[in-house]
């Protein structure tokens, strides 16, 4: 490996306090060091996930000490590595990389993150991808196995003209499990329909109620994935049949979940939730490497991400205010070198 | 059996549209006759439970064609059994018995219910504890079954000092359960820490929620009945560990259950329901037999159940407004020979 060199001091975006997009500034601060069993990774680009706009106000699993670096995905080249990394930090050295860090995040011009976390990506899949290669993919492979686990030919997801609403689409076909799908626009209906997928429903229908008790009862649809919170879960369980469950991995709607009594009491219905860290957790090394792999290869057709625009860490504030006025459509990067 | 005469005609209490108290009548109508299955009970007293409101206000787990009588739950006298009763139906002609129907209901001087429905009462239990003897005992059994079965030591429960209430910590303790409760004012907590109550709680108190995330976490309660719904299953996910349940029983509130997003996602938290008829169904005859055993032995001691006041059927509206002023402190009976 050829040395790179190190800068002093980076460009970065940094929350101050959790208020939002309104406390970010960006920044020059110094370029981290790796410390034990961490990688150096040169950031060519990040992407901004429901999960950061969670972050920024405060309201995701963690906080970390402010001010901090937000991003949790992104990808580059491994430009350092720490002491303790072993034979993957030696493998990873000069390594292009998808990587997540629960550190000081990949808003910025350089981060660290721990070795495990820095996932070496294939010839074939670009930077720009392999900046959404871990969050979206790998949560559609988790909802795609519980969908499976709970023996579901077809499911139903909420927000499904989102980029992982595309994704779970394509992986649930392959894998035999169709996903239903509902949007809140005309357009995204006619959209998701010339993507294939064979149901899809328009929560702005004033029919919608209706239309979601046939479909669910129709395609015995017992397992819905909601991405919004607020009215949509109990919308849901209202819709399906007995014994039916609502998993939330998501609150869009910024409103706490809503749930009929009479669904849970005399339905035998129920609501829970899933979050992306303890599933990879609960895997050991093996099972990871194999999700892995078998996500870098659905990369280029069922987990490719369209990309919608990109900004320089200097319009943080802008690709934000982007991608909240429009969650589905491509996603947002933010590219350091642009 | 000497043959008991049966008149033609009975008073009753008839719901004709379900519109809650307003919507009763009392009226004359004939006795029914039992079929097949069926035995014919001269009813000594009815309850009003939490479940006989929700019915009559069609929030229920079913409706029947109206008029219909309410009143899931009586006791009485066998006078008559239908055919294809077997050796139950004889056995039971002339007994005391307990009795739960889904027909034409217990709010009247006669009723209808299925043969397996009435359960003949031991001599020590009087036939005013027996029309209390099925839903909240039972319901009280199944649980502090789910507590043992969820390996929990000390579960949580809400409207404490209620009937059911009193039976879950009583049997609980019997059964190594200890059961916390949340109560709403300050009288009910000195009762229940006078009825032996160890943990007792008050969420009218300012410092409720600081006070129920120190209990849980200190008696390390990851599971919960909740009788109330709306915020309440909210504010008991959040005290809560990681990895805990709210199970709802009862809705008393009237509004729709809450959840905190981020119970959900980021704590692995969940909600799901109970209702006494399916876990009554999902037990064999012989595992039923036993249940009501021990729930007849438990009658005279753990699950016996204070009489608040007694009303003649006439004076049903009385009697619900009475039960709905205050739904501890006693339980509230029908009697139609008064």
């Amino acid at each position: 490996m050829t040395p790179t060199p190190i800068p002093d001091q980076m460009t970065a975006v940094v929350l101050d306090s959790y208020d939002g997009a309104d406390a970010l500034r960006v920044v020059q601060r110094p370029v981290p060091r790796p410390g034990p069993k961490q990688v150096l990774v040169k950031v060519a680009a990040a992407s901004i996930n429901p999960s950061d706009l969670m972050f920024i106000l405060g309201q995701y699993g963690f906080k970390k000490p402010t001010p901090t670096v937000p991003g949790f995905e992104g990808s580059g080249t491994v430009i350092a590595v720490g002491s303790s990394t072993g034979l993957m930090g030696r493998y990873l050295a000069g390594k292009r990389v998808a990587c997540v860090t629960q550190q000081d995040g990949l808003w910025a011009e350089y981060a660290t993150t721990t070795v495990n976390y820095a996932l070496p990506l294939d010839g074939a899949v670009s930077l720009e991808q392999g900046a959404m290669a871990v969050v979206n993919p790998l949560t559609a492979v988790a909802l795609i196995d519980l969908a499976k686990k709970a023996g579901q030919q077809t499911v139903i997801n909420t927000a499904a003209a989102s980029a992982l609403g595309l994704m779970l689409h394509r992986l649930g076909r392959q894998e035999g499990v169709e996903v239903a799908g509902i949007v809140r626009r005309a357009e995204q209906v006619a959209y998701l329909k010339q993507q294939g997928v064979a149901h899809v429903l328009n929560s702005s229908d004033p029919d919608f109620p209706r239309q979601l008790h046939d479909l669910c009862h129709q395609q015995n649809i017992r397992l819905a994935f909601d991405a919004i919170a607020g009215e949509s879960p109990y919308l849901l369980l209202d819709a399906m049949p007995q014994h039916s469950r609502v998993t939330v991995y998501g609150g869009l709607s910024q409103q706490p979940v809503q749930v009929n009594v009479a669904s849970l009491i005399f339905e035998d219905k129920r609501v829970d939730g899933f979050w992306l860290p303890p599933w990879v957790g609960q895997k050991n090394l093996l099972q990871n490497f194999l999700i892995w792999r078998r996500a870098q290869k659905l990369m280029l057709s069922a987990l490719k991400t369209e990309i919608r625009s990109r900004y320089p860490l200097s319009q943080v504030q802008q690709a934000i205010r982007d991608y909240e006025s429009q969650m589905t459509g491509g996603k947002v990067l933010l590219v350091p070198e642009m």
